[in-house]
């Protein structure tokens, strides 16, 4: 197999979900011949308690090599207390880093089975399908400044730096355009650009982008407290979101609860071609590690076979498999499958390999 | 008139709010005996195109001398272009800082009327009763250095500069302390620990504060992202939520959409007490100056009335005359009486003037 898969579990729910994945791995290199080199390491919390670090620099490593990297994740109150650069969140964010993955892609779709599942009224969210795009590998996540010092009369201050620069904006904006070419056609960057000169910077770099470049994508500008409110008001107007990387985190997130199905949802991570026209790349469920229900076998595994499909269409280019991946999904839900969290009245409850049966089943009859 | 009042309308619908609110003052003079002198002043777009500056020394001078400031809204398309320092919004930013209006209180409530008028099924939202208090005068805001840099080969660099204090924390916490001892005694702390150290102090000193002063409140800590979630997913979990300027910018916004009905929100923004025990306050509807709809006459003057009430019960002790109009509000909904925002079927549809006439109606019964 020369396409290197590195996989990492994490904490949490991260590992069962993943076996899930496994499984369905092992289906496409037995029924489709697509297979891959896979290799497993540690990130998060159970690295830290293995090695004393969320990340170590073998993996790292592995990472970079990897053509792509498929994570569960990471973080659990057993790790709250840690000090900052010890925790598992760290080892995320270096992978993120290091790799520069700057684009994140994350999907805000509703499956029709599941529009009830909504807190939104049905109408305001059936048929939902945003991609937003988050800015990942800079802004206030890795500025500089940064950190805490105590003043001479024992009181602390603490400190973040918000940066941007003309290329790490038109870079993501970029992504973001050329989606929306193959989707709806239609752009909003998102700032506070009223507030933030980086924001000020954000909008005028999308703008000059899209002026020379993008003439065919319509471009418009909010700012994210309305952004914030036009998700819950008329989500559906938009199409694709750009945005930086903490207004990204919570507009995801915020977008992700919408579709009323968090466990349903994928993300890809993606960096810059390099020489091979090979791009870096992670994809991981948009949910987290869920420590109150690990280990229980209740977990929802389909955000992250989602991220699987992802994988298949972005890394490798296989994009007729990842559409027979996201159909025998869809074709689950369409026969009542459903892990708890997704559960409908008159469904058929499984659990998490449950539904990874369910997944292969389906495969089967495609 | 002992008591001084400063009027600011600003921009868009800020005027024809503006007006019903001075009318509700007039009845106040007139049948309960409670008089206000009132100065008005300009603020944002109108105050530029006046003056060349969104607010002068001389409007400054005298917010810092009333004892309360009554806000309308700033900002529209027609200045977006101005440069930073020039856009209305510096303006309403200065009143802050100067003022040292460092807790912004934002209730998102559900009138019961209006509970169909959420984007979220009825049972989510019927009853909700949530308080944002959102620090006003800190982190990113106003933090510096900030500004835009053009490096050598040409491209840009924008930054802002997230900075908490521990005497900026605790006092804002206090407040949102003292708030949940007067309602359901639980307070939500909100950051960004697990990435940035300034949330990593915010999460300790409110800790301590809790610790120290505050036992008999429950206190939690919540990622801002999952606080974007949690909102949308359930949010009567809430009682008072204490975050910074910028999650709290978006939260509370998110959170007043969640009620549907934006147009009946008002804010409250107080700083600290003097040598008199005189605490500086300004109050504004949480919504903005609705530039489509500005000058029609369509506007709903509920959430600058409402202002108005949180003026006379947390800058004159007035908590029966607060009640009265509060009720009298209530009863103008109960009565079917309804702008286009709030608009229901079988109401009655009124204009700004005619929801001003209502609430009077309702005064004089009451
Ligand atoms: C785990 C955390 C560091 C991360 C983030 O804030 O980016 C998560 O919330 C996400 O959105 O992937
Ligand atoms: C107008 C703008 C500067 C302001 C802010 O960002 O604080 C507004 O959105 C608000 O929330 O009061």
């Amino acid at each position: 197999a020369n396409k290197k898969l590195l996989i990492l579990a994490g904490d949490g729910i991260g590992p069962e979900v993943m076996r899930q994945v496994e499984r369905v791995l092992d289906w496409y290199a037995k029924r489709r011949a697509v297979s891959f080199g896979v290799n497993h390491g540690l990130v998060g919390g159970c690295s830290y308690d293995k090695h004393g670090t969320p990340l170590t620099d073998e993996t790292m490593g592995e990472a970079m090599e990897a053509d792509a990297v498929l994570l569960g994740a990471v973080g659990g109150p057993k790790w709250d207390s840690l000090p900052f650069e010890k925790k598992p969140e760290r080892g995320l964010l270096r992978l993120r880093k290091d790799m520069e993955l700057f684009a994140n892609l994350r999907p805000a779709i509703v499956f029709g089975p599941l529009a009830d599942a909504s807190s939104l009224k049905r109408e305001l969210v059936d048929g939902l399908d945003i991609m937003i795009v988050r800015e990942l590998t800079g802004g206030v996540y890795f500025g500089k400044p940064r950190g805490i010092e105590t003043l001479p009369d024992g009181t602390r201050r603490g400190i973040n730096t918000q940066v941007y620069t003309t290329p790490e904006i038109q870079r993501v904006a970029r992504v973001a355009f050329d989606l929306a070419r193959l989707r709806g056609r239609k752009v909003c960057s998102v700032e506070k650009a009223n507030v933030m000169e980086s924001g000020v910077l954000w909008r005028e770099e999308v703008q000059k982008l899209h002026d020379a470049d993008y003439k065919d994508v319509e471009l418009s500008h909010m700012y994210a407290d309305n952004c914030a409110m036009q998700l819950v008001r008329q989500p559906k107007q938009f199409d694709v979101i750009v945005t930086d990387n903490l207004f990204g985190d919570l507009l995801s997130d915020c977008a992700a609860m919408l579709t009323g199905s968090l466990g349903m949802l994928p993300s890809a991570s993606l960096g810059a071609a390099d020489a091979r026209g090979r791009r870096r790349a992670l994809y991981e469920p948009v949910h987290g590690s869920a420590p109150d229900i690990a280990g229980k076998d209740l977990a929802n595994p389909l955000a992250t076979i989602l991220s699987l499909a992802m994988m298949l269409r972005y890394s490798f280019a296989l994009g007729a498999d990842a559409d027979l991946l996201e159909k025998a999904v869809s074709n689950a839900l369409g026969a009542g499958i459903r892990t708890g969290d997704i559960m409908t009245p008159g469904a058929t409850k499984v659990s998490t390999a449950g539904m990874g049966d369910a997944v292969l089943k389906e495969l089967d009859k495609l």
